[in-house]
Parts: C-alpha cells; sequence; structure tokens
C-alpha cells in the first residue's frame, strides 16, 4: 500500500468521486495507505455494488464489511475476482496478497465467536496481513491456551475476541509481549446485554495496555493491526 | 402558512374534529403556521388513511411521518395528489410548493444516514422550504466537507443527519455561523445501542449551540428549521 | 448453631421482639440456623446499638455489617465482647468459634479488593467457618493463582472477590470443583460503572456454575458459603 | 463422576481434541467431574453435531445448552441414545442417572418460568442429581408456597427461577436453611428490560446469602447445585 | 378541604401570586383540593421561607418537602406553628388535623426505610389522613408481616415503602384488598443503583395493580392517598 | 365482588387447585375481591385454555391478559360466552357487569395509544366498573383535552395512558382532584427506549400524587382502578 | 458581531494563540461571529484566567461557563469591567450590549431551575440578545404559562429550562409557533438519574420540532438561539 | 526493558514476592517487559509505598497510578529518586531515560482533559518512549488540529485524550496512517454520564482501526502506544 502514498500536504486532496448518493473517498489510500472501506449495512444493495465497482476499479484490495448475501452475490456477477465469506458478511478483493510486515494471530475465545473472528481474518488478510487463527481457547480450560501460546507469541499484534465476560484478553495480555486488541462479542444472553457484558471486560481488563474496539467489530481490530504492521 | 393564522386568543379555538378515535387538531394551522401531522406508527391503516383524508381536505400541504406501504398504499389511492417517498416512510401532499423564505441544508454524514436524511428534505419541503441535500461528507475524509462547505453555508439553518460516534456535527458546528441542527441516526451495531452513541455524542457536542432532535427525527428538525424560516 | 434450629412448623414462630423502630427476628436462628444479620447503613447509631445489643443478649455469634466506625465504638462501649473490623466495617461477636464443618476460601483478585475480602472472611468465621484468605492471584499474573491452588483445592467452598473486569472467577471456576461464589467489587474506575462491569463479568462467565452476589457483598457470599457447610 | 477425576497436578492435562473450528476439553472431566458443556447458540448445527457426538464417544452424560431443533434433530441421528427437551432447549445424553447425593428442589414462581426450570431440572438430572420440580408458586397467593415448604425443605440445595420482580426468592430465602440459588428469568415486559428487573432483584435480595445466576441460566444453577451435592 | 374548592370551571382562576422567583398557584386549594406544597430542594432558604410564609398567611394545612435544617430553621422563626421532622427532612403546618375520611397504613420493610415512611406519615397526616404505621417487616422474616396484617387491614389505603429489592410490596398485595402505593427506597448498595433496583421491582409487581411513586416519594404516596380518601 | 369474600384469617386459605404446570389460586377470590387473572404471554395456548376453563368455572368474571389470537380462539370454542379483544389480547368473561361503584375514566394522549388504553378500559369492566374512554387529547393541541375535562372529572378515578414523553398525567394531574394512575407506553421510537422515557416522564411528574404502573400495564391501572372504587 | 466576520475563505485562519496549555481560537469570532467561549470546569483558576485575559484584551464580549468562584474573584481583579453571576456560575465581560435582532424569552418551569435559567438569560444577554425572564410556569399550575403566553409570544425564540418529567416545552411548543429550545434541568431525585428523565422528556416531545441541548446546558440554548437572530 | 526479558517458558516463572496484602509480579519484566504497576486506588498508604519500595529495589523504571498525595509523599521520602506528577497522579522513577524506540505524540481535545493526557505523557515516559504533547486542539476550531498535523504524524503511535463527545480522534483518524488510541475522558456534564458519551464516540468511530481504552485511562494508552515501540 505503501506506494499508495506520498508525503504531500495532508490538505491537498484529490477530489472525492461523487456518486451522489455517495461521495468516493479515493484519496483515502493515499492518505492513509488503503483505500475507503465500505459499511455495507443501511445501505441498498445497489449502492454496495456501485461504490464496490468503483473502488474495485482503481484498487487493488477492496473491503466491505456487513455486506449481506443479496448485495454480495450482485456484487460477484460484476466484479469477478471478488470473494464472498458468508459467516463473517465480507465481500472483498484481494488481488495484492502480502503488504505488510509481520503476522497478526486472531484468537477466538469459543466456537460462538467464530463469525467476529473471521471478519477479523479476512479483512487483516485482505489489508496485507499474514494471519494465524486460533479457535476455541477460552479460560475455562485454560490448558488449550497455553498449549496454542508460542504461536500466539509469533505474532507481531495479537487480536482477541471473546463474548460472554470476555475474560481471555485479561489472561492473554498477563503472558504476551505484543500488543493486543480485544474485540468484545455479543455471544451470551441474558445479563450480556447483547454484548455489553464483555465490552465492559475488556474496558476494565486489569491487563495493562489491553485495547478495545466495537462489539463484534472484527474489521476495526484488523485495521488497526494493519496499521502497527506498516 | 402565515395566512391560516391569525392573533386571536390561543385559549379561543376552533374545537377538534371528533372521528371517534382521534380528535383532529385542525386549529393547529391557525395556532402553530402548519396543520397537525400525523405520526403513521402503531395506528391502523383504516386510521392513518381516515385522518390523513380529513387533513388534505381541509389543508394544502399535509404530512404523515412513519407510514408504512400498506397505509400509503391506501392513502395513495383516495387522495391522488398525495406522494410516498418509500425510504422515508413519508406520505404527503405538497399542494402549495414555497411557503417559508430561505434555504434547509441537509447535510448527512453517511450514505447508510439516507433514509433519516431524506425524511427531513421531504418534510421541509412539505412544511415550504427549500432544500439543499449534502450526501456523505462523514468526518473520517474531511475534505469532502470542506468541498461542499460553501454549499452549506449558503442556507439559512442546517440540519446535520449522521450514526455511529456522530462527530460530523460538531465539526460543521466549529464552521458555519448558522443554526445547526444534529439528528443522530441508529446507524451502527454493537455500542451505537440503537443510535444511543449519536444521541449522546450531539448532546455532548464542544461545538457550541448544537441542537439535538430524537434519534432519526428527520420531521423534527425539519420542522424546527420551518419555524426558524418563517 | 445447629442446636438452635428444630422441627416444628415453619409457620409457628417465636413472635419477633418490637423495638418500635425494628421487630427483631429472634426467631430467625430457629428457622434458618443463624440470628438476624443487622443492615448497618441507613440506621441511626442509637438504633444500631439497641439491636446489637439484643441480640448479642440472646445469641452466641452476632453480626452487623456496614457499621460505620461512630456506632462501632458505641457497640463495643455496651457490648465488651463484640469486636469491630474497620476495613470491612462489621461489627461482631464471636463467642462460638467453629460450628460449620470445612473450610471456605476466600479469594481476593487484588489488594484493593482486601476490604470485602476481610468482609467475607470475618463473616465467615462469625458464621462459624474457617476461612483461609489468599489475596492479589489476579490473573494478570497467572502463575501467581497456580502457586496458590492445592491452598484453595483445600476448601470445600470458594469465595472469589474481584473487581474491573473480575476474570478470576472465570479462570478459577475452570481449575477447580468447589462450589464457587463471585464477589465482584466496585474496585474500578470509568466504565466499571461502581462494579457493574464486574457484576456483568461473573454473571457471563464461561465457567459453568459461578455463582453471583451482589457487588461488594462479601457478607452475603460467606452466608452463603455457611449454609453449603452444615 | 468421581471415577474420571484424580489427584495429579491441575496443570498436567490430556490435551485438548482439535477439531478445529473447536478444541474439545475431555480434561474437564477429570479436573471438573463433568464433561465440557455444549453452548449450542451461535454455532452451526454441523458444529453442534460433530462436537456432541466426540463428548457422547468418551462420556456417559453429556449436555448441551440453547440447542435449537434443527440441531437437536440431527444430533439425535446421530447419537440415538440421547434425548431432547424442546422447551428447554436442551440436549443431551443420561447413560449414568444418578451420580450426587441429596435432592435439589427447583422451584418455579409461574408457570411462565417454567422453561428455565425445566432447563434446570433436566441439566441437574444429566449431572447426576435427583430433582424435585414445585411450579406456580409466586408471592401472589403465598400460602401455594407454604404447602409446598416441606417438599422444599427436603432438598440440600434449592433452585428458584423467577421473573417480573423476582420476589420469591426472597420469600423463599427467609423460610429455608438451605443454600438457595435464583435464577432470574426474562418473563415480563416493559420495565422488566429483558429479565433486568429480576436480575436486580435477587441481586438485591434482602433474604442473606441468596446467589444469582445470569438471567434465564437454568442450566448455571443446576451445575452450581451438583457441585454442592458431590 | 372540600371547602376551599367549588364547582367553577377549572379554567377560571385565581391568579397566581408572583413573588419574581416564583408565581405562588393559590388557586390550586379550589382546584386540587389541597394548597401548592413547596419542592424546597434547589431552592435558596430565603426563597423557600418567603413562599412558606405566603401559604401559611392563607391556608392552614401547608407542606414543604425536602427542606434542608437550615431553611426549616428560618422557617420556624417566622411561622411559629410550623414544625419540622428532621429524619424526613419535611417542613409543614397542620392547624386542621383530620380532613380526609379513613386510615392510611404506612408499612415499612426496614429499619434504614424510615425516613421515607416518616414523610409519608407527615405529610400524609399534614393532608388531613389519620396513619398507623408499621415498621421492619421485611419479607426475610415473614411472621413478622402477619403479624401485622390485622392492623394493615384496618386502612383504606396501604403505603408501603421497601429499599434493595422491595420484595415486600408483592406480597402485601396478595394479602389485602385495598388499594397498594409501593414506594421503593434508595436503601440498598451496589446493584441497588441508587433505587433503581426496588423500583423496578415494585413496577414488575405480580400482584395486580400495584401502584409505583418516585424512589424515596413518600410524599408522592402520602398525596395518592389522600386522593383516594376524600 | 364482596360476595366471594370473607374474614377469616388470611392464613387458613382454600388450596390451591393443582394442574401441575399451575396452582390456580381460586382462593384469591375470597382473599382479593377478585380471582387470579391469567397472564398469558410465555404459557402455551393448551396451558391458557386450561386454566381459563378451570377459572370460568368457578367465578363470573375472569381476565387473561396478553393473550395471542391463537390460545384465544382455542379458549373461545370450549368457553362460549367468553369473549375477545383482539387490540388489546385481552380474553375475558363478563357474566356480572357491574360491581364496582363510580366510573373510571380512560383518557389516552394519541390513537397510537389505543391497544394500552383498550387493555385498562376491558379489564375495568370485567372488574366492574363503568368506564368512559376519551381518545387523543395529548397536550400539543391543550384545547383538545380542556374541551374533554367536565367528562373526566366525573370520574371517581382516572387512568391516562401516554407515550413518547407522556406529558398529559402531568397537565391531567394539575387540573383535578381525583386519584391520577399514569399508564406509560411504549409509542414512540428512538431515545422513547421501549417507553422507558414515558415511565420516567410519569415517575417524575410534578404533579402531586401521579401513580404509575408498568409500561403498556393498563390492567394494572385498571386493577388498581376497580380495588378503589371497591 | 457581524463586523468581526468577513467572507473570506473558512479554511483561511489567523493563527491560534499558543498558551501552552491552551490554544486559543480567536478567529472564531470571524468564522462563527462570536469569540471562543471558556468551559471553566477541570481547568485550573490560572488557567481560567489567562485564557479570559486574552479573550477580553481582544474581544468585547466574552463568556466563560461553569466558572467557580474563586477563578471568578481572580479574574474580576484583573479584568475590572467583568462581572460574574454567581448562582449560573458565568463569568463574563459585556461591553456591547446588544448586537442580535429580537428577544429571546427564556421560560423556567419551576423556582429550582432557575440557575440553569440564568445561565441562559446571561448568556444570551452577553451574545447580544434581549432577553424576557418568565419564571415558574410549571404544568401543574397551567393558568400561569397561560397568563404569560402573550409575553412568551413576542419574543422571537423561546428557550424552556425544565426538570424532573419537563412536560413544559411539549405544553408550550402546542401554543406558539417560533422556535422552541429544550434544556432539561437536573433538578429532580430518585429516577430523575441525575436529569436523564427530563433529557428523554423533551427528546420525546409529541409537540413537532421541539430542540434539545445537553441537560443543564442554558448556554448552548443561548448560543443556538442567538444564532437564530442574527 | 528487553534485557530483563528471555525465551524461557512462560509457564516458569520467578515466584512471586509475597507481602501477605499483596503478591509482587517481578517475573512481569521478563515476561513482558516491564514490571508490574501499581493501582494506588483503594490501597492504603503504606500498601503503596511498601509495594513501590520492593519494586524500585529490583527494577529501574516503575510506576504507581492513581496515587493520592499523602502516599506519594511517604513514597518520595523512602525513594528519593522518585518523583510525583500530581495532576496525574502518577508516582514514578524514571532511571533508564529511553528503552523504546520512536515517538508518541499525546494529543488533546480541550484544557479540561490535560490530567489524562499527562497521565499518558508521564506513563509513556516512564515505559521509556519519547513523548510529543499537543494540546486543545478539538474539533471546534479544526484548523488548530491542521497546523499540528505534521507535528502529530512524526510520531509512529498517536494517543488522544478527548472528553464530551469525543470527535476529535474520528477527524485524526481521518488524517493519519498510524495508530490511534483514543482516551475517552470524563470531562463533561449532564448527558456524559461520567465519560460514557465520549467512550460511546471512539468505540462507534467512523474512523477505521481507532482503538479505545477505559474512560480517563491515559496509563492504558501509554502502556499499548509502549508495546507496539518495541
Amino acid at each position: 500500500m505503501a506506494d499508495e502514498r506520498n508525503q504531500t500536504s495532508l490538505l491537498t486532496h484529490e477530489p472525492a468521486e461523487d456518486l451522489g448518493f455517495a461521495q468516493i473517498d479515493h484519496d483515502r489510500a493515499r492518505r492513509l495507505g488503503f483505500p475507503e472501506v465500505i459499511y455495507g449495512a443501511g445501505k441498498e444493495a445497489g449502492e454496495v455494488v456501485a461504490i464496490f465497482k468503483r473502488l474495485t476499479a482503481r484498487h487493488d484490495n477492496v473491503l466491505c464489511t456487513r455486506c449481506d448475501a443479496q448485495a454480495a452475490r450482485l456484487a460477484l456477477e460484476q466484479v469477478p475476482d471478488a470473494a464472498y465469506e458468508a459467516r463473517a458478511r465480507v465481500l472483498y478483493c484481494r488481488r495484492r496478497p502480502t503488504i505488510a510486515l509481520g503476522k497478526v494471530a486472531v484468537v477466538c475465545a469459543g466456537t460462538s465467536d467464530l463469525p467476529v473472528a473471521l471478519e477479523a481474518k479476512v479483512c487483516a488478510e485482505v489489508l496485507g496481513c499474514e494471519v494465524e487463527l486460533v479457535v476455541d481457547v477460552g479460560v475455562a480450560g485454560i490448558h488449550r491456551l497455553f498449549a496454542k501460546l508460542e504461536t500466539i507469541r509469533s505474532a507481531r499484534v495479537v487480536i482477541c475476541a471473546a463474548g460472554m465476560e470476555a475474560a481471555l484478553p485479561s489472561v492473554l495480555g498477563g503472558l504476551i509481549d505484543r500488543p493486543l486488541i480485544a474485540v468484545p462479542t455479543s455471544v451470551g444472553y441474558g445479563a450480556s446485554f447483547g454484548g455489553l457484558a464483555a465490552l465492559l471486560g475488556t474496558l476494565n481488563s486489569c491487563a495493562a495496555g489491553t485495547l478495545t474496539v466495537n462489539i463484534d467489530n472484527g474489521f476495526g481490530a484488523a485495521y488497526a493491526a494493519a496499521l502497527m504492521l506498516r
């Protein structure tokens, strides 16, 4: 991605491309190192497809998160080298596989957290990272975590998706000396309150330096990890 | 609208029209300058249509917000010069296009905020305002906002619909010297909590004088703007 | 305490002693195996002392929780064999040291959780249990917990006081086969929201069977533990 | 289950069985006395079935909670001696009926609380307990509770499922000298806020020692009860 | 109070007395049967005293709630036949003792709820009711309640002040056939959240027809009771 | 209803009728003056019908609230003189029309509040009250309220259903000298938070003595009103 | 203020004055028509005074809100023509009395809301508006409002400060055809939750177009009103 | 710090030093690269000093956050080369100034956010980073931010402390290609709810990859930044 950036002033921009219902910020690739990412929720399928087409026409790697199956199907018809990871609801194009340096470990506490972990994995890969996925190492059977610790320590950044009380990031944070991004998930019920319990858990983690993103925001964690690896 | 008002005492009213399930406040046009607006949610289709018919029989411009497609279809059969903006769920009659003076800018942070922005736009037009719609100028690519700033400054009142963290009204408020009405939207997920994050954002805006209406309440913003322009 | 109970109907009671501002439930010792416990908060010092005197006149072991220093001082003047644990704000009389069978482990995540852990410890002792206190074994340095694991496993019931995100009960619950009572504490700041984060953490624990009491309620945990040991 | 445990160090484990999407913690039976329990929500049907098959291949009594009907149907085809309690959404295998000693009373405040009470009942049975179910003895007709009091008192542990304001555990706690586990349920509407009212009710119970689990978590209560009875 | 009312139109009022910082609604006695009640919180002592003097100059029975000690002292100097109930923070004048017919029972769950119960008692008396106070009959020792049941049943309206989980109103509501007004109190800690737990408890009461007022609002309950007895 | 009550001790009860899944409290008619009311939500249709049949076999007037259409249809087949008010979801039998003395006014702020107002109306009628329904007199057109004031004042108790900000009860409470029961409704969106805004509104009403029931709980208001009128 | 503005590009700014701990935005007067307003809370007294001095050295009218008495005293020593409104905690300089055209009405529901209303009044005056203050016209005695209606209607913008349930803005909004800015106040207790009840009340107002600012934010309302009057 | 770490197994630890009230985790320096950090809140002054002495006896750079002035004074007497940053409440020892590579920019939105920004700055320095502090560049005067942009871009990691609605991180995130850690602060009032508004703002940021730590947690942000720079 570095090739898309230059050092001219941040206030001198390429103008946005105006689609009427959207202003595509092509300049973002130069400014931030990665093109605008489409937030698929709340957009009509036609809008998603139109924006995706324009971005893929100008950039190699493109992401659309929270994309429903219908919009994805339409997009794949028009952008044949795109792909769709259904469980994570990510539509993407990945023409340049490796951009950033170093590996990201995506650790997930339980099998039910997989959709969020997969969003983090796919997004990190499209953003140019190498990813190691470690699944189902929640603290109720903590030896499972110890068995994977060397794998996790081999990464330069660790993403940890956990729902319910989200205790795993705190334990993990006490065992590794890498930046740790916690993704609280909405897995749970009752007093989980849609992931609030997990979110408060990671925000109050006793492991120093634990970072938090929004509930179920695997993409945000991946994006931050990619920034760290560049 | 001014023609419908007069200066007799506010306590001497035209009696409400009694439909059994509703008391139509025809006097409101005299008192407030615009007829009663129908809140479509929670009403049966037949009730919506009956009230809409009575209001359109007496007044030129009439609004029904949060009107579902079925009630709208029935209403359009009976009031042929009515119209329905489906994405904003607004049913309306607009026989007198221009009443208020000056322009309202409706600015929206992202494409996903469009339904709310459209509610504001259509309502403001039915209330007699001229409207300029500016879409997808969220702060993550702030030059898009700067490119539209003169357009926005040409309006006498600015409405700004924004979801997620709703940072746009704060930035906008620091750049214009017009009354600014923020409409937090429910766009977002997780810790957005149905628009609560955006709502708290606009209420706590560091830009002095930012005004807030309910989450997704494009209509309320439009109504307040129309009051300012009269 | 067993000696104070008998098997007559629960609906045939010794009448309460009426102090005007309080109805002392002396029958509780027969019914539940332990006399009424005084909740000191919100009572005037004179009221606390009067109730404490009546209870200590009839029963060997008596507890008053959330008792401020002034009320305690007055009570100690009038009941010389009483004692006051200031950090836990517990006023008590403990004339019969051992009643229940088996040991309770009171584990606390950090030094800041000590006041709550001490409340649990003192109350459990007054309720007749033997107590082992294990301090500062939070998950950020998990080997500290492993070093104490045999001590903890030697207890029949485990109480775990933890604030912030309260991850310790989940880890502990995956390592022991004893009933585990989590006491979320108000230790923390910001998004701890007075202990809410810890409370939601223990309620959503992925460790099966984790039990929760109110925030900072060391007494409640001790009482439940004593019921289990009888 | 005791036979599955031994006294070797808690840190020397049988390695987890790796299914890719899950790490089955077979060692849990040795460590905690009961095999890993499957949390069915958020898992794909195929994942639930695969894990259930592996666990039933190695252990006698196996539980999967929050299992939807489709996953249950598939599992029953592959594990013929399994069963499904539809109202409680519990899939289970129960080849060894009695393991723990003593009886658990499962008391439920109203008929609408039955699904949660049934989850507690089925889980406690699979965990090896004998269970007595007492239904619809809410406090609005308190004599119904008195009529069942001897039955309840014959148990060694009492589980009480109650929704709305969840007053029953407080009343019950004042009448019995057994450990009492309250399960707040999501029964109610409006200011029940999905069970929050009941949850706060049991957490603030004036009956000393009332223990609480997550909203609708009949399983957790059963698990804790089984730990107490072993 | 009936003498102060007449049947002329509610829209023909005696004008308010204008003190600059307050508009005293003397007409309220005619309209509602009792003069305006002063809300002492947030007012300066001088303002409280001035309003209290004007009201006592025109009316026999006058109430000021949430009045701090300093304002009360100043008021008592100027209105010698006034009185102050310090624990309930009520300043009042009661020159006509009995106005309403029938008795109000004020029941309070614990001694810590006394300040709220006293506010209800004093206010009900100033509003002309006869009051019976029943203290410390919380559900943890339910026979205490049964012992007072006939006393409670002799009243025409029952007010019940309860904090923590506020289970008492639900039990009481199942035993009496009188209107029952629950006053949730802020007694409690942790997950009591300043009385929220008690408030949700009474709002969700399974006892049909339980009425609720604001947390700690003994006055409101008394006022409603007086309305019922007139 | 008075005929069903007698003065024998409240602790000597007719035993509940045991249906297995329910304990019918037939004694409630004697104790409280009205038979047990069925809460239909969360019960299976067969359970609702069975309980309804038993109650109608023994009592004249019987209520089931929150009854879905399917359960109602089955019940009507088996209890031919029952009826179902679909919009309010109330299934009922009303063989004795008038029991209580005096009239209840059910006032509703907007047409969208009608389902709740109808629940209050039907329930009050089944409980033996005469009811006057006043619809759509919200404060935005306050003269509509004044036009109905004499009608409302002719009632002995007033129920007021209002959603959104629920300002109507406060205005009404300043104009009438009757007990006022506010029913906050879930009508609204965004920051209404399912009726929370309306609930907080009525709890904090500046009109002295405003009573509140749960959100959308028209039944509870009706029941309390009936208690006041007996 | 208009004289301080010009039409050069908003992106060409006068640089901020750098005090180390603050960057004074002198350009704001040109850009927005009024100099930067100091938020006094959380700043040390010396910081407040230093910024206030710099602003008053360059601008005629200057505002510092939430200024404590000590900082105000120090500032008054150094800026002799400044003033301090203690109850509203506003420090200000007002050398040019009238700038904007037309009058603002500041209406306040109760005497306890006066500090917020005074903040609105003083700020609006410093911002150049003429202000009419109307106090204590809450809805519980609605004729007091009617008596002031002509006064209120003579203003071009109306600010309404109200605590507790904040019903006044809804009533007012139905009676006037002016922009209405509601300021929810923290007046109240219990379920007022620090002004949350009032805030939700104004956000959900049934009066179309009601605008809301933060709890107790009299300044924000005044600023928005001044923008409307320019 | 790298010198304190080695590559032996994470499960072979130096035992914790047992002070009775604390288990000092000296091994943390080896495991995580920095010694245990003392959380001063809730600890008695003597406890803080004892732990601080032990840590400074073994390690060069030591941190104690949320340390009150009294504990700091005692510690400085015993550890002469320690220092105390009063506004940030950080007690520390910094014997090795530079450990990590690269610079951290600490950006703060307003002067009132300075205490949090200073906590971040001091902690980052003790953790071995070079720090650039940029103060008072909030979005209401966005050119102040642009003026500092090159300074900010020269850092490898950016920390941004912002209260109220916390819009600054979103704007900043759209302008820089560095990892961005947002620290929501409790600066604000009313609907800020102690920093909740700012917290939800940063969690929902539309700027991809924004990372969040707990409210006012300058330390956590610094710690994460240091991990990124090693």
